[in-house]
């Protein structure tokens, strides 16, 4: 292990974070909350002040592999989660640093489950920076690191790159991985952009627009009021709908539509499927709860059932109609259609559509080959050929992914919540979403569930948003050593 | 496809059905039920006759492929549910033909799942074919073919066998594929008359302790009263749990103790999971029901929690109390147990303890490789090195068994039932447990589904006990073509 590396990397994170948190030190002094305006003050003279001491003298050896990869992600998400929580800990809108820390895990690994019961008083400040940490999550805070620190050693760069970007297979949109960063950050910031004006036009205030922007683009999911997207107006409710499914598409369509190749933009297998499974899923929720008699205008039931479909699907979470009380179809279509997750590349969680694609394909492959024995088992995607050692690692990656869903659900029921609470938190966390059902329900929170439930869905954050790996890579003694 | 020889076992299949009513027509006619004598006497007669007519002529190419060998199994299962439904239709105990095939095919696949309410005043030879049918299924009917009918082709056999046996492994105890099917059929007959008369001993009535046994043995959960194994005595419950016990043991231990090899007996890395796996959760879960308030006696807290653990985890699916209302923390470990099931090779269903441990050394070579990209990817089983193939397959396997839950899930929540119901019941099908949570929870059943619902969880029972290839492979169209 290049520790050395690994602790130049860190100091230059806490840096950066110090940086991030002037901004709701600005919007502390808008709104004049000088309490909060103070310690967000403290925090950034402190972090500024020991990330240049600490990332003063670059090391000498710059060279990192994959396994320092993966542990620097792994470690700067958590080391990020501590240092975000303590604004809601001395500003006293969470007094309890484990439920501090939850909350901020949720927020930069875009979760957005809650364990606030209400956030409707909170302060103007602590609200930005619960948001904003969606927002930084949201494209990888070391695809931040990486666009913004200038790095020598390109191979350092692809592990990180694998590491961090969200899906089974980085799109090698520019070959220099910084280039490619700076791309994604670019469509990133584009996007930001674009969604924050239409939510304004749409009559949404300037505050409500840029929070809720920075939730919806990272997929995040954190409200600003206790009614969730409940209060806003159809039209913003569509905008939101509209943006919340934009990140959830792999973003090399987005690369490939700005150079001109909409051939190639096109022809990407898993976003067809995305966007069929939006639409088959919105039509046949809508006809259900019409039928079931929970709203008597059939377009609003096609409104809310797009809403909620595009919401859970990217695993942002953002709720407009309390899903817990429609009929069972519609839920266990949530449900699975939250396993499922986005399209890997995107901003969302899950399990990821071309994984899915991948495992269903093998699957086929598996029947193929007892009916045609000298058939060749080959996984075709966007009209290549799958490499073997993929189709490998995709089946691995299910099996820790079903592992870690039933650790979980071991550990979480020593609760004893119901059923629904217990299963659907954690698949809620692992998946990114923030929302389950039963007292996790869009009108739920976490906040009544044990310490030890509180670090397990933690971890499951963690684990889900860094597509596993990464976070039990670290937890080996043989990565530590020397 | 070699369609005579497909249809030439299938009318050898019809006459051993034949055969095997005769049993509960002595049944009948011992507790003087004639109605139902004659019912089963002329079943006897139309099966016994069509059955030799149909197979009088062998055809003269007796050579099928493991294609054919699949879907011959799959096709019979079927066959032989709807031809053993018909006792329960034409006695007038289930007059509805999906809610006779439904239990059939819950008895044949040993799933133990009824949808009948109560089941006390059912007459006795119906009683009996019902129990029956877990016997029949428990070793598989094509084994118990394979082991009546001579046969000249031996690659068909293999491939049979291949089909049939319950795990990822074929142990190949003898060369011929016949004396293995002999060997493990005379394992499972001397299994069966020793716990008769265990269960005799202990005070027992021989009525009960056949039709039980049969259950037991089968791995397959029909009780003959409404208050399930409630009523009997501690003794002869824990009779049951021992015996339910070795029937989820890999048959291939017995085989190597009969033959004075205790030394490869132990061997078996999956056993010893096995009962360290029922040991840990019958004392977590004693300890879980005893604090919770259940029982106040810690013995027969232990007693009941083992009972429990045993019953799911062989998916057996006997009950003496009601696990329903026993706390969150016991009633996921049961769930968690019920996916993993017995020990390939046995009579007991579920994902099988194998394939689950190659998931878990897969996952854990996946990581190690993380971080040590040079360490060479093997998974080790029983001291052996496991082929790719096989590590490949059942990486397949996981992929099917999650699809088929996740469409099965969607397809049943048209019924509207609640999380735990729905949920559970297709875990309890296919995984071929019997009862599950909610609604399907020991003391429920399920007759209150839809059709639809049934046909879907009947597909599961049977996919479930076929190791879901055969299952998936007949609706195929390209298996159907010359």
């Amino acid at each position: 292990m290049n520790y050395s590396m690994i602790r130049y990397l860190l100091f230059r994170l806490l840096r950066i974070m110090g940086y991030l948190l002037i901004l709701p030190l600005i919007v502390a002094l808008i709104y004049r909350e000088f309490d909060s305006a103070i310690s967000f003050l403290i925090l950034v003279v402190i972090m500024i002040t020991v990330g240049i001491i600490g990332s003063y003298k670059k090391p000498s050896n710059t060279v990192i592999y994959a396994k320092e990869g993966f542990a620097i992600t792994a470690v700067a998400w958590i080391l990020m989660s501590a240092l975000g929580a303590v604004p809601f800990v001395i500003t006293g809108t969470i007094p309890n640093f484990i439920d501090a820390m939850f909350e901020t895990v949720s927020g930069f690994t875009t979760t957005g489950g809650s364990i606030l019961t209400s956030v409707d008083n909170m302060e103007y400040s602590v609200q930005f920076w619960r948001t904003f940490t969606h927002w930084i999550g949201g494209m990888g805070v070391l695809v931040f690191l990486l666009a913004v620190v200038p790095m020598a050693a390109d191979g350092y760069s692809m592990h990180l790159m694998r590491a961090e970007s969200p899906g089974p297979v980085v799109g090698k949109i520019v070959p220099k991985v910084k280039d490619t960063a700076k791309i994604l950050y670019l469509i990133y910031f584009g996007i930001t952009v674009v969604e924050t004006i239409c939510l304004l036009i749409s009559g949404m205030p300037l505050y409500d627009s840029i929070t809720i922007t920075f939730s919806t683009v990272g997929t995040g999911g954190f409200a600003i009021h206790d009614s969730g997207m409940g209060d806003y107006s159809t039209v913003s409710q569509a905008i939101i709908t509209v943006f919340m499914a934009l990140c959830g598409v792999n973003f090399t369509v987005y690369y490939f539509l700005l150079n001109r190749k909409p051939k190639e933009a096109f022809a990407i297998d898993e976003v067809k499927y995305y966007f069929a499974i939006i639409g088959i899923a919105s039509c046949v929720i809508a006809g259900n709860i019409y039928s079931a008699g929970v709203l008597t205008d059939i377009r609003m039931c096609f409104h809310h059932a797009a809403f909620t479909v595009v919401s859970i699907m990217t695993t942002t979470g953002f709720g407009t109609l309390d899903f817990n009380n429609w009929p069972m179809l519609s839920k266990e279509i949530l449900v699975l259609l939250s396993l499922i997750g986005a399209c890997a590349g995107s901003t969302g969680g899950g399990f990821k559509i071309s994984r899915a694609l991948i495992v269903i394909k093998n699957a086929r492959n598996e029947l193929n080959f007892v009916v045609h024995p000298k058939a060749v088992k080959r996984v075709y995607m966007d009209g290549h050929t799958v490499e073997g050692t993929t189709v490998k690692s995709v089946s691995a990656y299910l099996g820790i992914y079903v592992l870690t869903l039933m650790v979980s659900i071991f550990l979480v029921s020593f609760d004893n919540f119901d059923f629904d609470t217990t299963v659907t938190s954690v698949v809620a966390t692992l998946n990114n979403i923030g929302p389950g059902l039963g007292m996790v329900g869009p009108m739920g929170n976490y906040s009544q569930f044990s310490p030890l439930s509180k670090i397990v869905l933690m971890f499951d954050m963690l684990a889900g948003r860094l597509e596993l790996l990464p976070i039990f890579v670290i937890l080996k003694p043989k990565t530590w050593r020397k």
